[in-house]
């Protein structure tokens, strides 16, 4: 019999692990056989852009994240996959800072190219995972959204690719059920055009509070005020935005402040408040119990759960890295269940795991978070055959990224950088990303009529 | 060993239950163990506002369908409990459109005093369940939200008791993935006050269309468009209201309907398009498959799985009845657990439901409709010991409510009725609905001080 593996979602992480297995395959080794669920009726996980929010066609949580007019927030020099660059995508260099459709299809093209969509069951949510000692196989349990049946299968391996920037955290402030506008987590944020002429508050400072607050104000909205928790976010803002401490109560459509100040006439009240790792289909003793985090611990490796490393994760922890790291995760692993790397014993590993998480404890600035995953990704790079990438130089970029952020918020995206992977510069973008209204794909690509008029 | 019944679920349908097994017990009836998973914090059902949208803290999905400033849409005299009435609860008649905060706490009254709450487990949400031929018990599986564990425990009958009026059923429409302003499903309104001065197109022509769009007309909407599949409403709207045939797209603001028609600057579309009964937690050989219905097929007497009668719905069906129908189930469903009522064989139960369903697709009105659910529970009512129940004075009731309803869709909940129970005429509230601005249970059952002034 042929082991069998099962892929739990096909976003960006799952679709790495297909792509790691039919690369072996064509190079002429034996792998196992492949089946991939995948609740959305398409792959690309978060890149997969829904209309929907709250609860899907089936009832089942709406799995995006992501908004309408949201463009990379980082050069897409970084998370280029060492295999497929950009430019063999799209025939051409293209700009650093592509809007999500651009990255959406570069995803795409790559495993359409690889012919794994055989082995994606789309529509297809997963219930429930089990392990049995004796038989030493996982039962899967997936309902068929369509045909509303429960399917149950067995496999050797599972690899958990399920997201984790999917299900809203969403604390709770006193007076917020009394709030006169609209309540809403940055997870069911679509459209920024409707908040248009409105004051916005948005409590968070990370990346989601960045971006949808530049985008609303991009996009017409009159005031932003964030509400931060730990420290403000301290960039060179517009005018019209303003940064105060955690939001201690709502009156009306006032919001009072840590520091005495208040907020007046706010329209919507956005929490940008982070995620959940949540895997409602792992059993206790299987699960994953983590905030986010660029180490979560019992991982070994960051992706073998330690305590039955035929369960791995992909793509578990807070990202700097993205794509590119999970493909050397997805490599590593691969390697692992082909039986080219050896596990050590659950002592070892978790040892290992450890060192890191107490590392991690004690990085102080964003560089030195770089540097952090930097070194992960270049110790899972080292002994598989994933084609070189040079992390030092994605490592350099990251860091200049964050400066660039700080000398203008608003035109950091019209920066171009070199491809790690063809060493080709970026060209710069027909399109300041400000007077950038237009989201899609062929307005990326193609020099605007309106542009061209110019 | 005592016989253990799990009940899923503690709104209205699930808390009749519980009542009928206690007042059972309280008259020194031998009653089985009761267990009751509720996944949210308190009970209560669709009654226990949230401001939460989407999902909860726990991520799981958010029951609460119900919004700010949401009255009764019935007559509280045809809901009324026959053993606890409004009088017994408040102490003296109120008026007969209470809003939320009102029946919820008269929900609340009853099982609080009858002292059930220590068979509830909150924040335990149903995950799977499963019935074992050899054993005759079903398993069920609990997610402990808090304790963040997962408990299994056999039971020897199962009440479903989730509700159908908590999953969102959002078709698609041409272009609304562009559209540039809000689109969200009634399941996820909160406050109409978000809509003042606002163009609100809503689809569908039901309960939910027409109450959500009354209710932001009352806090200040602008314009409303309804978009009707079958049939509109065709009740005397005001000026800013019109009704449309079905959408056929959506191109920017503006919206257009089969008749050719359009609807410009549009701010949102709400989808008032209904729910769907979901059980996910149910396997495929347990499972209820159906669209909103006054008889779903396959369940004997409204209640019983008839392939397994031990499993049961209460409140599965479409409601002009609730609270009293639910009392009506839950009577009749404990008698045949204590073995006082006998369940014929499978043939005979299912051809008794299909006769049922039958009926029903022959009416043509909703006076049929109302007089359908009236036999329904009349059926139900006679063999038990439920106090009496005048249900033909009650669908009285019900017809008079739908002709002042066309009477008067803004000035309705106005009227008062006779309580079916002590025969005491409501009170005339002191303030019409459309000036009813602060829906709390003080400003309900207190004079308010502005309206002493007037
Ligand atoms: C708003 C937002 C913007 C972002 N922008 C960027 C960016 O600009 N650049 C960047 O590099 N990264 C960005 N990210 C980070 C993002 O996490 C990664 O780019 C990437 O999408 C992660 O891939 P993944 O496969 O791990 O998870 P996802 O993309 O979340 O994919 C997970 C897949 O699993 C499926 N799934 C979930 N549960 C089940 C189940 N029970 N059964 C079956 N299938 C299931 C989902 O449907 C989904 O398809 C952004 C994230 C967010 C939230
Ligand atoms: C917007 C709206 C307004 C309404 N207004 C009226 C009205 O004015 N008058 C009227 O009589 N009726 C009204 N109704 C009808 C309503 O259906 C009933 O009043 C009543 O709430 C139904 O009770 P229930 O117990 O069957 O369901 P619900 O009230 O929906 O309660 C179901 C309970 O099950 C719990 N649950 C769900 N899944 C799980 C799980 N997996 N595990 C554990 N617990 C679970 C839920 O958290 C919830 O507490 C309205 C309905 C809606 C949607
Ligand atoms: N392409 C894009 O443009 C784009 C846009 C948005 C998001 N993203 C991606 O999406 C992912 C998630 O980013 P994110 O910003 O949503 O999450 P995040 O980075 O995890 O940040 C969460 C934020 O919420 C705050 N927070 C958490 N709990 C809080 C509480 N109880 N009260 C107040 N504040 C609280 C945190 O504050 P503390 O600092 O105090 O902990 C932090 O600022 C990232 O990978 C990001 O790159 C990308
Ligand atoms: N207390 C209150 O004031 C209040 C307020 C709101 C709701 N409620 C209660 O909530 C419950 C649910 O009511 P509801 O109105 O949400 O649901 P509903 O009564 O089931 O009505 C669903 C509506 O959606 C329409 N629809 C369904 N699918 C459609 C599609 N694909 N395209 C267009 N239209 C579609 C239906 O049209 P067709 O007619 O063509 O099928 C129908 O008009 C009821 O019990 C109601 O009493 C109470």
């Amino acid at each position: 019999m042929p082991k069998r593996v099962a892929v739990i979602g096909a976003g960006p992480s799952g679709l790495a692990v297909l792509r790691a297995f039919e690369s072996a395959k064509a190079a002429g080794v034996e792998v196992p056989e492949m089946v991939c669920y995948e609740k959305q009726s398409n792959w690309g996980g978060l890149w997969n852009y829904t209309w929907r929010t709250g609860l899907d066609e089936f009832g089942e949580p709406v799995h995006g994240s992501m908004y309408r007019y949201l463009w990379s927030n980082g050069p897409k020099e970084c998370l280029e996959f060492a295999d497929y660059s950009f430019e063999e995508h799209f025939g051409r260099p293209i700009p650093s800072y592509p809007p999500r459709a651009v990255l959406h299809d570069y995803i795409a093209g790559r495993v359409e190219r690889s012919g794994v969509r055989k082995y994606c069951k789309f529509n297809h949510a997963v219930r429930d995972v089990e392990w049995d000692e004796t038989t030493e196989k996982f039962t899967v349990t997936v309902s068929d959204l369509v045909a509303k049946k429960r399917v149950s299968e067995e496999f050797d391996y599972v690899f958990v690719c399920n997201g984790h920037f999917s299900t809203p955290n969403v604390p709770s402030f006193e007076g917020v059920e009394k709030f006169l506008g609209r309540v809403l987590h940055a997870h069911d944020f679509r459209c920024a055009d409707e908040f248009a002429g409105k004051h916005v508050l948005l409590i968070g400072s990370s990346y989601s509070a960045e971006d949808i607050a530049t985008q609303c104000h991009k996009y017409g909205a009159k005031q932003i005020t964030f509400s931060y928790r730990t420290r403000p976010m301290g960039f060179d803002w517009p005018e019209s935005f303003s940064e105060k401490p955690l939001l201690t109560k709502v009156v009306g459509k006032t919001c009072h402040f840590k520091d005495g100040s208040t907020a007046e006439d706010v329209d919507a009240i956005i929490f940008c408040t982070g995620y959940l790792n949540h895997y409602p289909f792992l059993p206790d003793d299987l699960r994953l119990e983590t905030r986010t985090s660029l180490y979560p611990a019992n991982l070994y490796k960051g992706i073998f759960w330690e305590k039955n490393p035929k369960l791995m994760h992909i793509g578990a922890q807070d990202q700097f890295y993205t794509f590119n790291m999970f493909d050397a995760q997805a490599w590593y692993a691969r390697d692992v269940v082909l039986g080219r790397i050896d596990l050590p014993d659950y002592a070892t590993m978790h040892a290992d795991s450890e060192a890191w998480v107490a590392r991690l404890g004690t990085l102080e600035n964003a560089d030195q978070m770089i540097d952090f995953q930097t070194d992960y990704v270049r110790e899972l790079l080292e002994p598989t055959d994933y084609p070189r990438l040079d992390v030092d130089t994605v490592a350099r970029l990251f860091k200049e990224w964050e400066h660039h952020k700080v000398e203008g918020i608003l035109t950091y995206r019209d920066r171009a950088y070199p491809s790690v992977i063809t060493g080709n510069v970026a060209p710069v973008h027909h399109t300041t990303w400000m007077k950038a209204l237009d989201d899609s794909l062929e307005a990326f690509l193609n020099q605007p009529a309106s542009q061209a008029a110019e």
